[in-house]
Order: structure tokens, then C-alpha cells, then sequence
């Protein structure tokens, strides 16, 4: 981080919030409130933290208005603490050059194009027919199959699987290892089982990506069978998600890790599902739809609002006598309703 | 899928069905009902989506005889259209002509066997030893262990990697970035854990798939503690599955996505395991057992039939009530006792 | 394994256990009791399998001594036979040569540093100013970002992915398709959702790894946002485990299978998470608490001991109507309530 270095002034003007304090401050980096030092800035963005904003020992820090009088005497006051953090944080990331050409050890199809403004890695493959857009960065080790389409600013980390037929807009992130475009899981049974056992349906669709879509590491999207799987514009996709074919994922929806979604499923916009929460196949959700952690959806949610299955944490031999219950539940509903019919 | 083009007459005899209509005319496509268009088949599998034939608009359709008089007069007869449907899009499926060869990027062993129709892509390695058998197609940054085999007709896709000792019958299919043949989960817990931890059991085993096995995209199968892990014929498996070492898996069994199994359980033939289950180890699990979403089996089943566990989705308000008294079951299933007891 | 021969005596002083019968019998492998045959040696670690020590037909065996005149008479005798075994195993372990060099494919930078003895495989690509230790190796098609650090003796199974700004301690073995370094899952909400979405918050952070760690197939572990990610000394971690930005694991901790860790949370030492469980952010575990298989943890535990969460597994129309009765739980009870009061 110690490659940037801003000013107060600097740091106010590039992130259009006021500062207070001295304006030739030199800001060398970011850290939390509890571990910043001499030339960091930090942040306070839930109040509820405003201890760790009396005792840190960083030269600046973002806070809201109201926080005047607690901490360091050089701020930069923002509406939105955490958002500026956010803009701030991009300032301070490790400069990647911008790198363009192909590297030496890369195979490329003659019949791909790929835009001179874009870097291609060591032992990147890229197969024919392949479009690679203006300033897309392409790391090593990932293969990219017929048809790809990439659009621009595009960065794909190393050893990311595209199949072919396979679009991305603009500036989609994807990480490493992850995979697009593999095969929905679709077999017809054989009518004699212990003969044929499955008959594979050909995965016909594709996968559109839409823009400033961000893909996490070791993520699986499949292709459609016959339609596309589209994941919509802004989407974020946190790591290890399963997306089978032709789930529909609404604007900026965010999915955190672990979670699994059925096909042919559709999510609306604005949605969030946190980490390993799974949703079935064939079913609608609505926009603005927020699944807790560790969720099973297996009905269509027409409604916006926050849905849960589950139970709670306990201490084993605790939770042991309770789930023998749940096994009985159904005879113990009855029998107080046969002790309510006996009282009455 | 421009490609592909067939007459409706030619269509039904690659399918072993009969045809009603214009015996000539072109299909260059397959689609849903929904979407369906000009030189385009669909098909009917669920009767329940019956109105949907009446109003689509593809040229003709693969239905049951008795969808007569509704939806395109083309048609294509099947008692199975479903089954008919997987085999069309097979005939529909990007053209892949048969590519022989060994790309000059790949890095092979000169112990390795390779047959001379097989193809080897682009910065693929390959160990010692490995045999490549006939027709059998290793795509882009694939990598090979010593001494692994793998049959004819096989399909790597890309950035797979099969460790040393592995071995794939025929016609098995591996989707993007999936492992087979990793240590398997294997400590023995130090004496002294403070200095020692855990002290590293050498996984000696081997990895044998069998015949038409389709493994998809993100998939983990570890190796075998001594003996091998097995995968029989024909089972197909979805993405982002975790295999542990010494499971083995029956004939024909299909497991959805995100299933994870245990070490040395035995999973019989015909089971069908939906997503995001998961399976303890050194179970043993009857043939024709179905294990629904999300359910945790933790003891062995050895009778068929569909087992479940889990609680159903609500909106969160009223879930977390109940989470609540899930965990105060055991003393309400008392308290029900007592009162029992007291009116009697 | 017949690389390897030891004559019971050599296996005797090598696992410094005693031996019992004939000194000079050459033994060739290890195998479970049921399997074992002709020069092989096997173990009882589990008295409850006494049975299949007296019909083993291994040539010697790893006993307890309390375990005298059951089974073949060539024994080594272990207080610990578990150990002795997992001790035994890495001397049959296939021999991989060691290995130094680097393959003419690999593409290193020439700010690297390697380590002349270590080994860089095939294809493999190194960034700048990456840092690779005595004894090191990396298989196939690893990818090593800027700056990244691994100490001596470790070891990269193929197609693992390192962003730049990691550090792996001595002897760390890591899977295949693993990734270590992606960017955590952090983005502020954009004001305005609708134009913006999500504000990404650029991972500043890297990940630590200490020593004699051992991470499986499939893993992702991300980068911290600000401080960085930490993995303790001696932690075991099976395959398609998810550990999310800054979360912090103690020594000799181990996690099993399919779980996921969400971001800031610290877990203590000596823990053991089982398969598929879950853990939600920011919270804190202490030492040697257990998690059994599938369980989410929504709140930190403060005590050492063993936790659970989720129902028991049952045939699906039992648990059906039981589900279907967590959903009334607390009316359930409150039903309870006023009948008790009824009666009083």
C-alpha cells in the first residue's frame, strides 16, 4: 500500500466530501480503527463502534457530521462513511499497470479477436471465434472457448473456465478456478435403467453475464439447455456458488457463499441470499427478497421480505433431546389436541 | 445450432419415431414451447404444460399420441417424449468434429501411452506413465497424474486435474475444474497436540470411475486411505460435489448439486441424493433410496423409499418464533406429560 | 506401494514400536484387515473390529498389547495403534523422487525468486517478485501472484490459484484447484441502487498461513479487506471449504468437508468443525469447541464443548407432517400454555 500517497486535501477532493483538520496531511494507506498508525486513514461507519473512534491512533479518519469532538482532529466528513471507505479503499489497491499484449506462452485460435488494449497471461488458451473487448485482462491459466464473447475492462484471475458460447459484459469480474458455461444437469432416465441408466440432454443454451457483474472464486454457472442462464447487470456472487442452467438472477442481487441454486429458477432484482442458503428448481422469487443464512427455499416467494428455515445452535446433549422431539412432533400436536377436547 | 439442419421425416427415423406432417419439412433448432419459432422442434413432456402447445409457435413438436388435435400438426410421436427430446439434442449439439492430436503447447511424459485418435489441448500436462485411451479428448490445461488411465471416449474439459493412480472407464465426461484423486481427510490426532497437531495418514488408494459417468464442474473426489474410492457405471453427478475417500457409489445413482458424502459410505444403485444433502461417514444406503434437499443423513438407511429432515421455509418474523420453541421442545413435550398425567 | 519393503524388524525401529514374531518378514504394503494378504501389514485401531483381526489374512499387524493371541502372530505393538498406522502409511507412501528444477514450460519472473532446490512443474507461472523456498514444489499449472511468499518444503498440488500478497509458512501441502488470495466479498451499498449497486471495497489485506498446514481440493480462501486473513499453524482443512476475509483460525484446528466460514470470524485452537456446517461473520468461537455436521452457527460460543443445530432425519411422510408442525410450533405452545392454565 506504501505505493500511494494523498494528501487530506487530495483525499477530499478525489472522494467530493469535505475534510476538517490540516490539509497537507500525508495519507500513506488504509487500516481498521484499532490498528492504524502513523499515516493511515480509517473509518467509522456504525456508531455503535465509536469507542474504537476515541482511542485510534490513526491520523485520519471518514466519519459522519456528528461524530465532531471524538477522535483524531483530521477527518474527511462524509454522509456515508462505509461508501467512502469504499471509494477510498480503490484508491489505495495495489496499482495493477495497466498491462496490454499477449504474453508469448499463450495459445490463441487465429480466428479470435482480441482488442489491442487487452492483456492475455502465460498459458492462457482461447479457442476459435473468441472476442475479447478494449482493456480486458485475461490472468493466467484460464481457457476460454469457442464464441466467448468478453466485453471491455473486463478481468477474469487465473485458471477461470469459460466454455464456449459464453458472454460477458463490461467490466465483469470473475475469480480464480471458477467455471461458466459447464453443462446443466439434464438426463432423461432410460426406460431400462439397469441397461442405459441415463440419457445425457445436450446442453444447447448459453450464459449471459450481464455489466460490472462481480463473480467470486470457484463459482459454477451453467450453460442453459435450451435458453440461456442469465445473470443480470450489477449482480455480486460471493464464492462457491452453483448456478444451474437457465436460473435468471435479477440486477443487482447479491449472493453470498455457498449457496446453491436450482434451475431454471428465478430471482429478482435487489434480492440478497446469504451464505449457503439454497433455493430449488423451477421457482419464481421476488424482487427485493431476503433469504437468511442456511435457508431452504422449495416454494416461489411472491412477496419482498426476509425468509428463514432452520433451527437454532444449541449445546449437543441439549439439542439432542430437542430433535428426538421434532421426530415426534406430530404425535405431540395430536395429543394436545386430544387434551384440549378432553378438557373441554 | 444453425449447423444442424433436418428434415421432419429424417428426425424421426434418428429417433426411432413416427412422424405426422410435412415429411420435408427443415428443423434447424430445438426450444421450449415458450420461445419456440420458425425451423424450430419443441416438445411436450408434462402434460401439465399442455396449454402451452396450443399457442407456441414452433414448426412442430414432440408429443404423446394423446396430444392429437392440439399444438403444430408436425410432429414427432413418442411414448417418452422427454426421452425422445434428450435424444434430439444430441443431434442438435455443437458440431465438436472429432479433433486427433496432441497440441504442441501440451507437456507429455515420453512414458506416457497416448492412442493416436485421442486429442490432447493446449498446455495440458501429462505424467508418467498416464495412458490416454482412444478418442478420448483432454481440453486446455487439463493435468494428468502418473499412472493414471483413462478409457476411450472420454471428455476432460478444461483446467481438470486427475491426480496419479486414477483411473476412468469409458465415455466418462469431467466438467470444468474438478479434482479426482486427492488425499483423502486423513489425521491421526498427535499425543501431544500442542507440539505435534495432527500427524498426515498417506492416502495409498486409488480412484476407480466406471463406465458413462458424467462428473460435473467444481467437483472434489478424493483418493482411498488404502483401498480405492469408487464411482460405478453410469452414475451422473452435478456440480461442486464433495466425494470423501472410500465412498463408494452404486450404479445409476444421480446426486444433485453441492452434496457432500462422508468417508466410506456406501451409496447403492438407483439412489437419487438432491442438492445440498449431505451423507455421514461409514453409512450404508440401500439401492433405490431418494434423499430430498438439504437433508443430513446421519444413520444408515436400508430400506428404499425418500427420507428427509429439515424445517420449511417461513417469513423470518414467524420462523424465529418458532426456532425458539424448537429449542425449549424437550421441556413442552413434558410439560405436556405432566398435564396428561393431571387430567387423568 | 511395491517400491517399498521393510522387514518387520526395519518397520519396528522406523515407527519405534516393538515387534513381536518373525524379525525378517519382508512386508510389501498396508491394507485394511479384510483386505490384507500375502507381505502386507494391517491395523487395529478400533477394538470394537476385534473380529476381523482374528480372520485377517495380513501377514502382521499394528495392535494394542492387550490385544495378545488374536491374529497373526507378527505384530508390532503400539499404545497408539492409530498413530503407528498413519506413521506407517508415509513410509509406503508412493515415492515421489524429489524433484528439483524448473520445467522449461513454467514462466517465472525474472524478479522471482526459487529456491534452487526447489521444483516448479509444468506450465506453472510465477509473478513478480514471488518468493519460492528450499524444497518447494509446485505442480502443473499453479499460478503464483505478486509478491507471494512460501516457505520451505511445501507442497502445490495441480491448478492451484495464489493471488499476490500470500504467505504459506513451512511444509504446507495444498490441494488441487484451491484458491488462496481472492478478494473477500465486500461492497457498500450504492445509494442509488437502481443506477449503481454495489461500490466494491477494494481487498487490501492478504492471507497468512502458518506451518505444517494442510489445506484439500477446492478451497477458497479469501484476502483481508484491511488486516489480513489468517490460517494458525498445524490447521487441517478438508476439500470446498470457504473461508471469507480476515477470519482467523487458531492452531490445530480442523474442519471437515462443505464449510464455510463467513468474514471477521475468529476460531479458537484445537476446534473441530464437522462436514457441511456453517458459521456466520464476526463472531468468536473459543478453543476446543466441536460442531457437528450441518450445523449453523449464528452466535459466538464462549464455552469448549460440543454444539449442533438441525432436525433428525426421518422417512419423508413422517417428516413431512412433523415439518409441517415446526411451523405451528409456537402456537403450539402457547396452546400448551393456556391449557395449563385451564387445568389449574
Amino acid at each position: 500500500m506504501a505505493d500511494h500517497q494523498y494528501s487530506l486535501a487530495e483525499l477530499a477532493e478525489l472522494l467530493s466530501v469535505k475534510y476538517v483538520g490540516d490539509a497537507e496531511l500525508v495519507i500513506s494507506g488504509l487500516a481498521t480503527l484499532a490498528n492504524a498508525g502513523a499515516g493511515q486513514l480509517s473509518f467509522l461507519a456504525n456508531p455503535k463502534y465509536k469507542k474504537a473512534l476515541a482511542t485510534t491512533r490513526a491520523e485520519a479518519v471518514i466519519v459522519a457530521a456528528d461524530m465532531e469532538g471524538v477522535g483524531p482532529a483530521n477527518r474527511l466528513i462524509s454522509d456515508n462513511p462505509y461508501l467512502t471507505y469504499a471509494k477510498a479503499s480503490q484508491l489505495f489497491a495495489a496499482s495493477s499497470l495497466p498491462q496490454t499484449g499477449i504474453h508469448p506462452s499463450a495459445v490463441i485460435s487465429p480466428s479470435a479477436s482480441i482488442d489491442p488494449s487487452a492483456y492475455i497471461g502465460a498459458n492462457v488458451t482461447i479457442a476459435e471465434h473468441a472476442v475479447i473487448g478494449a482493456a480486458t485482462v485475461i490472468n493466467a491459466g484460464c481457457v476460454i472457448g469457442n464464441n466467448t464473447v468478453l466485453g471491455e475492462a473486463c478481468l477474469l484471475h487465473a485458471n477461470v473456465s469459460l466454455y464456449h458460447d459464453v458472454s460477458l459484459g463490461n467490466r465483469v469480474i470473475v475469480h480464480s478456478n471458477t467455471v461458466i458455461g459447464s453443462d446443466g444437469f439434464g438426463f432423461a432416465p432410460s426406460p431400462d435403467r439397469d441397461q442405459g441408466g441415463w440419457v445425457k440432454i445436450a446442453q444447447l443454451g448459453g450464459v449471459v453475464v450481464g455489466d460490472d457483474v462481480e463473480i467470486g472464486a470457484g463459482c459454477t454457472i451453467d450453460r442453459g439447455a435450451l435458453d440461456d442462464t442469465r445473470i443480470g447487470d450489477r449482480v455480486i456472487l460471493d464464492n462457491q456458488i452453483q448456478i444451474a442452467h437457465n436460473v435468471e438472477l435479477g440486477v443487482n442481487t447479491a449472493i453470498a457463499g455457498c449457496v446453491a441454486i436450482a434451475g431454471s429458477t428465478k430471482v429478482g432484482k435487489n434480492c440478497t441470499i446469504a451464505g449457503g442458503a439454497a433455493i430449488t428448481g423451477h421457482l419464481t422469487i421476488a424482487d427485493s427478497v431476503h433469504i437468511t443464512a442456511f435457508t431452504l427455499v422449495t416454494k416461489s416467494i411472491a412477496k419482498a421480505g426476509t425468509y428463514s428455515s432452520g433451527t437454532p445452535m444449541q449445546e449437543n446433549r441439549i439439542w439432542r433431546r430437542n430433535a428426538v422431539r421434532f421426530s415426534q412432533l406430530d404425535e405431540i400436536a395430536k395429543r394436545l389436541s386430544d387434551l384440549e377436547n378432553k378438557v373441554d
